[in-house]
């Protein structure tokens, strides 16, 4: 076990981290790619005993870990690319116009480091949100690792002075906790928190009467992946009642019976998973539908549960909204599509919402289809939340409470966008301006001109 | 005067806000460039009436007036071509690698308004910051003006529900009230206030020894543009103490000396002026420079001022820092360099920080010019701060407490990311995709392609 660190750690920690900032700032676009170029070939050649100590403190189990290992080797490498390319400086180049009355003076803009970032790590991905680093004849303070379960290194860290920037995956509590200290400080900062979500995903009718079998299927195995660990998890499947959604339902119980519990992150996790559960399933107007049946193996197994509720339910009841970390799912039954609306009316902000539907649905649905995209930050047609791709398009975030801020994701080469600032300089001469400004562009990277 | 608006009324408004944000949402970016060059060419054609009203209302002068209405006109024509070319919109386009292990599917992504936005206006802008509009055959509800002075109407607009981003220029108090409701909401949404600058000029020691007697002129010039009413004033200029800044501090207060009183946006605003003007004044180790030797024509002039006092002084007074929102500047004499970074590294975030330096002194002094870039928004050599373009390299915003939030600002085409939101469209068909985003680039925006 790692000793917690005190406060004087923290300030030791945080002064580390403004030195290296005033450095790495200074470095180069290429200097930056080939840092994260050498921690991904690190990684990829770190061999079992990472994946080893990984599967001790995780429980993950081994494809799992590699996977994510593989994950991460592919993002370091992509956000090298996207680094070099230039996107994220925002770029303007605006140059005098000595000749305009009154004359223009010469004024140029890129986007520049806010300042050292605080990300509290996820436990469920331990290689992708991780603080691997510290290569490449750097100052040692680029990347610092801090270890701390108390609230007050929490506090210590979010309120330092030195802190420009939070990043915090977890539950709505801590993230809201971190982001209300970030505003009372003197001076306050963004704090990109993702609290949580349900996913929901709606059935829409013409897809649900051709597919009920396979999109059963399908459900199951994103309720289930990875033990239901993913911010990305299905909690919440909404359809309209009848034969079609009974059918669904009757399917999708069957799978997860077969479905085989497995051991979560931590003993913490599980606990929560089962008091949460627990407190669901009790609700008087909550049936259970499905459980595994496939024998637990461990005090700290998740077991794959299925649950459902009459859309009005729902509606008279906050607790069924609630999400439950873990192979989860309840299935809302709604009496008419007016009630499905309602459902979608009652949604916090969500990271993610689905739509199983025909392109029929789609367009006789389009007001709720409108009101979904309202409510998420990334919206899914006939596919299932989970699997997060690390790419441009993709918006890992969403409006309060998935996230404190909806304008950011934490996925994709545009995440960058959350720790950079403009900086406009005017009338610099050529000779002192930064590289990426300088004429002629000799960086290459992509520049608004005028 | 106009009557304060109630509570009720402010229900109306966001609800009718929000109805205008689900027709105008779908709007095509050519349908709101035509919306925005409806209202320039209105404005431009608004003829004597509209500049006579405004006189009346911020007793800003007729030339004044008219510079601002052409400037405006330009913003909306050059806002209305930006939207037209669409780099706001961020669009990327990832499509699907079905043979890929694992297979991705087509995800893209564009940004789309967070919805209504409530603007507090500056009364020194009545045009450019003003709500004008409401034509095309758009919903009622795109542009509200809503009319009160009281705390209470500030906060019901910032609370309501409906209410997604807020924009303000004035006060430090009051932007951080704003500030601080917008947190406290169950959602908290994000608030863009611009709270004051005292905008630095540091004069650099071999610029200074050659350019005394232009840098006064500059400064003066500068220093009294618009009766000192714009929020890039320089407020604070700072020089190596000897012979040529006894010699540039002798030929500004020549220059202020001349220079005539005039009257201020309101007598709100003439009445903080002349407070805050003699609290600097009052205090034991602050010397006055110069006052405008030209008579006062009214009870609301602001009338030239120049201050000054030692490096040591404006290290251990904190009065020394505050904006005084007015013709006025207090120029301070440092002992040496190392007292000039003691300066700036006292300083709080501003909007600008001027540099008057050869490019020897740049070099010579480059940890005070990076000391200076970390301070504000836009950095200047050889220029004033007063005088905004409205340009693509603008950035008008700084660190905190010159505005909160230092990754947005309020002038040029970048200023609409501030309203703006990321949505990724997974696995839609082509047909149901936005124009934006659909195979061949209709739209012929810029997108980053996979």
């Amino acid at each position: 076990m790692q000793q917690e660190i005190t406060q004087a750690g923290i300030d030791q920690v945080m002064e580390q981290s403004w030195a290296a900032f005033l450095q790495y700032r200074n470095t180069s676009v290429k200097d930056r790619a080939s840092l994260m170029r050498r921690i991904a070939a690190k990684l990829e050649n770190s061999g079992d005993a990472l994946i080893q100590t990984a599967m001790r403190e995780t429980n993950l189990p081994e494809a799992r870990l590699k996977n994510e290992r593989a994950r991460t080797v592919f993002q370091l490498n992509s956000y090298a690319e996207a680094c070099e390319q230039g996107h994220f400086l925002d770029a303007r180049v605006d140059k005098a116009l000595p000749d305009r009355t009154p004359p223009r003076p010469d004024i140029r803009k890129m986007n520049i480091g806010l300042g050292p970032v605080v990300v509290f790590g996820a436990s469920n991905f331990p290689f992708a949100y991780s603080t691997a680093g510290g290569e490449a004849g750097l100052h040692e303070g680029v990347f610092q690792h801090v270890h701390g379960l108390s609230f007050a290194v929490g506090k210590g860290l979010v309120m330092h002075e030195k802190t420009k920037a939070v990043g915090f995956t977890g539950s709505f509590l801590g993230g809201k906790q971190l982001y209300d200290w970030a505003q009372e400080r003197k001076e306050p900062i963004p704090v990109f928190a993702e609290m949580g979500s349900v996913n929901p995903v709606f059935l829409l009718p013409q897809k649900l009467s051709q597919s009920a079998d396979l999109l059963a299927e399908q459900l199951a195995g994103s309720v289930t992946l990875g033990v239901g660990q993913f911010c990305t998890n299905p909690g919440l499947v909404i359809g309209l009642d009848g034969p079609h959604l009974q059918q669904f339902i009757e399917q999708l119980g069957l799978k997860i019976a077969n479905i085989a519990p497995a051991k979560m992150l931590h003993a913490g996790i599980t606990k929560a998973y089962k008091e949460k559960k627990e407190h669901a399933l009790s609700q008087a107007d909550v049936d259970l539908v499905s459980v595994s049946t496939v024998a637990v193996s461990s005090e700290m197994d998740g077991v794959p549960t299925i649950a459902s509720a009459t859309g009005e339910a729902f509606l008279n009841n906050p607790v069924l909204h609630q999400e439950v970390f873990g192979p989860y799912s309840i299935v809302i039954r709604c009496q008419n599509m007016q009630e499905m609306q309602d459902v979608a009316a009652e949604l916090e902000g969500q990271l993610t919402c689905s739509l199983m539907a025909t392109e029929d649905d789609m367009i006789q649905h389009h007001h709720l289809v409108e009101q979904i995209s309202l409510l998420c930050g990334r919206i899914i047609m006939n596919g299932v939340p989970t699997g997060v791709e690390v790419c441009w398009s993709m918006q890992h975030g969403g409006p309060f409470p998935a996230t404190t801020d909806v304008r950011f994701g934490s996925v994709g080469p545009d995440a960058i966008k959350r720790f950079v600032r403009p900086l406009s300089f005017q009338n610099f001469s050529n000779a002192l301006l930064p590289e990426e400004l300088k004429d002629g562009n000799p960086l290459g990277i992509p520049r608004i001109e005028s």
